[in-house]
């Protein structure tokens, strides 16, 4: 048989935008979600797995970051002609699994999800094009209660994860409030609800923006529009600055307690209904958090959330944390938001044609990973196992017995099973992060004795030993019967785990 | 602003071939996996996320199962021209996240990772474009004590995750031995291993079906070749009859103790070299896992296991549960293989160019799963929440507050937030599988009591209530004192889960 001609060797790399995730990243994001998703799960919340892949019809558009160009999905054509395509994020699989199974499902259905999405964008620092989400919605339900819930039950969340009470504050506020203020500064009519519409949905964006851009800048895209430091010009929503002044009234409408906000907002909303039945809804949401002993230290009405997504209909939160970090160019900063959401009731309407209420948070998890590592929550370095090494090739049967005396004990252990000596093993285990590495030679077993290693203290040294003898003269070091090895290995873990070395 | 004509609605379906997982579905594989991933990682195996997207060229085409059609995977071009797929299963990953990184790996490089994978196949009965594995593998080892780890960690997750001894047997065989037999059927000529490549595939997958097609099926196989039931003709491998005697004589060549069975194995392998290092490896394999207490009640060399993937280079292994069940038409059948592996060097090299010897085992996890629902091994309903219903509208801060109680003792609670009168929300707890409801209507609110229902006992009444009258009557409800509602709902629930009714 002619053999083909040598194909050039494929590359080994993750496509653009894409990582892979090693040992403690993978755990450590584990552990925190179980964290998470036992406050849900306690609160009567059900898990749902949903499909990974969507029909691009069920999936609709509505990705949540309009304002970013290329936004999109990674889709491809089935073989009977329908687009597939990952999902995006995990509330619009939630919409066509509720007008799918809404038959079967308790109403209200409470779940959470937790899993990759997948965004078709252009990468940057940070930023993939897969990544991890965690919800919960409560799809059903139009009271404010249950926008309550979402609210102290994303507190309580954060905290059994590890965010201290006062490290984070939730701020809450209501689309039906904004909607009433631009009724009142001429920018929505109740007879009309289609005009204006591009105008509100700039006045939206430029409020979300306000952190960002300072009261200056949103007044500008208020009115005429904005030139940015890079030259390029945003088109402004046309207001007078008459009109700009109720709306600016409105993103500092915050006062000391939730009922002195809600107070002034009742001013700023006038005569519109639906701004009327907004503050409202606060109301009933700040009463039943206190309730619950989640006063403004926690939750607090803050009309300056508005959250550009185009889909909320009423109650808006967002959680951010209030310590500051380090950026990478050593600079302090506040560490900013880690969860978001709100209430929306158009989303299974789209299937069904009925309006469902539904009310969801969603969490981002690597920034609130990324928060709890910087305040230290997570355990720096996960264990790495115990290794036995392999001074005799012939005796593996003796080490992996060793081993399993060690798992037997609840000791996560390993016997070396590449090729090398003393020193290379010394080095594997120290890039295994080995805390004790267990070492049985010819003579060690005639003497029925082992010698144990405790590799915290000889770390430093292992690179430069090459045979047996020199690591016998190291500290940190012991000789053991063979019969106690369990027993010592355990008290050499405890030292090494203690906050004084043994 | 002129209105669109209005599009059809989308319609809320999953994509042929996907599903959806609710509820227990999802928490009770996350409990199996975490079982079987508790053992991985005590043997010192690290977990690996890789991005579930991948070039395809770095995927190759190393599709396991190469005698189905259509095989394939989801693939897309990306924006800048090139090819991306979704993983088809997560050894292919492993070798490239091990090419990407191996000068940061530690080297053996043990791990294990779970997640979706995804084939672009036809659907059908049970079988699905997205479904999860779980594999352990370790690279950079050409021990033979690595693919007894592997076989002895599998013994000990299945036991871990619920499959008792007994239930379970590894059968273990080495394709160095087959090609052994091959060359001494005449179908491999060691100096020159391409010859006669296509008569050893179909050798192959022939023994790999003996199960199924029995001893006839396969020696038709091995000759000139055969036709199905449905007429369909399999081309055969065109081996003489005393050439297919030799490969039956391999097939049967299994005895009563591993010692005997190499024995008998090495006669059949004759002169050749590498059919002696397998049964070597065998004895090697063999010895190891006796060391540990692991016999052939629970792994045992079977040299009719060859399994039909061709990149696999030396020991194979594969789990299979040895209880029958009941099929969906009622009839008893054995369950059969759960999970297999075997050693494979030239995945890695593929990328760079070097041999890296490497082993591993893929748990088929929705086999696994349904095996041990089918032994009971599953609480087979999970505890749905405690529900507080919510006689009276403007009161769910106190119905929040009872909850919140609840859950401060451990116990999962949740308000009902949806319409409806009492009957309605019965209903609901029942579709929850409520162990227990909590009624407080204001005639209790004023006598400082609240009546808690063992909705267990009350389900199959409950479609017939509809006033808060009727309910009281039923039995297995009790009236208690407000300030008692925690510890009373701990002892309904501690009587739920008793052996008898309390």
């Amino acid at each position: 048989m002619a053999k083909d001609k040598k194909p050039r060797r494929p590359r080994a790399e993750t496509p653009r935008g894409f990582r892979d995730y090693f040992g403690a990243e993978v755990t450590e994001r584990a552990a925190m979600l179980a964290k998470i998703t036992e406050v849900y799960h306690a609160h009567g919340f059900d898990p749902l797995e949903s499909s990974a892949v969507e029909t691009v019809e069920a999936l609709g558009k509505f990705l949540p970051d309009v304002d970013r160009p290329n936004e999109g999905v990674f889709a491809w054509q089935d073989e009977d002609e329908s687009w597939l395509a990952l999902r995006y994020d995990l509330t619009a699989p939630l919409a066509r699994v509720y007008a799918q199974h809404r038959n079967d499902l308790p109403n209200p259905y409470r779940r959470y999800a937790v899993g990759p999405v997948w965004r078709n964008e252009k990468p940057g620092p940070g930023r993939f094009r897969q990544f991890y989400q965690c919800d919960a919605d409560t799809v059903g339900s139009a009271s404010p209660a249950a926008d309550a819930e979402i609210c102290g039950m994303l507190a309580a969340a954060l905290e059994n994860a590890g965010i201290a009470p006062g490290d984070y504050l939730i701020r809450l506020n209501n689309r039906k409030v904004l909607n009433g203020v631009m009724e009142a500064a001429g920018v929505l009519d109740p007879a009309d609800p289609e005009a204006h519409a591009a105008a509100r949905g700039i006045v939206l964006r430029a409020i979300d923006k306000l952190d960002r851009l300072g009261e200056a800048g949103v007044r500008a895209l208020l009115g005429e529009g904005r030139k940015d430091d890079s030259g390029d010009y945003t088109k402004g929503a046309g207001l007078g600055a008459d009109q700009a002044e109720i709306v600016m009234g409105f993103v500092a409408a915050r006062r000391d307690t939730g009922a002195e906000t809600c107070a002034r907002l009742r001013e700023l909303v006038g005569a519109s209904v639906q701004g009327a039945e907004g503050v409202s809804e606060l109301e009933q949401i700040a009463e039943l958090l206190d309730r619950q002993g989640l006063g403004p230290d926690r939750i607090v009405i803050d009309p300056s959330v508005v959250r550009g997504l185009g889909y909320y209909t009423g109650a808006v939160y967002e959680a951010e944390l209030t310590f500051e970090i380090l950026d990478e160019k050593g600079r302090p900063r506040q560490f900013g938001s880690v969860a978001g959401g709100g209430r929306y009731d158009g989303l299974v309407k789209r299937f069904t044609g009925q309006a469902v209420p539904a009310t969801g948070v969603s969490i981002g998890v690597d920034r609130l990973l990324a928060a709890l590592r910087a305040k230290g929550r997570m355990s720096a370095e996960a264990a790495g196992p115990v290794v036995v090494t392999a001074m005799d090739r012939d005796r593996l049967g003796d080490y992996q017995a060793m081993a399993a005396e060690l798992r037997a004990a609840g000791i996560r252990a390993e016997v070396f099973l590449g090729g090398g000596n003393m020193g290379k093993q010394l080095k594997y285990a120290d890039k295994r992060a080995a805390p004790v590495a267990v070492i049985e030679g010819g003579d060690e077993k005639d003497r029925g004795v082992v010698q144990i290693k405790d590799l915290a203290l000889g770390a430093r040294l292992a690179a430069d030993i090459e045979t047996n003898e020199d690591w016998k003269a190291q500290p940190a070091q012991m000789e053991i019967p063979r019969a106690e090895l369990v027993a010592q290995v355990r008290a050499m873990l405890a030292r090494a785990a203690g906050p004084a070395e043994g």
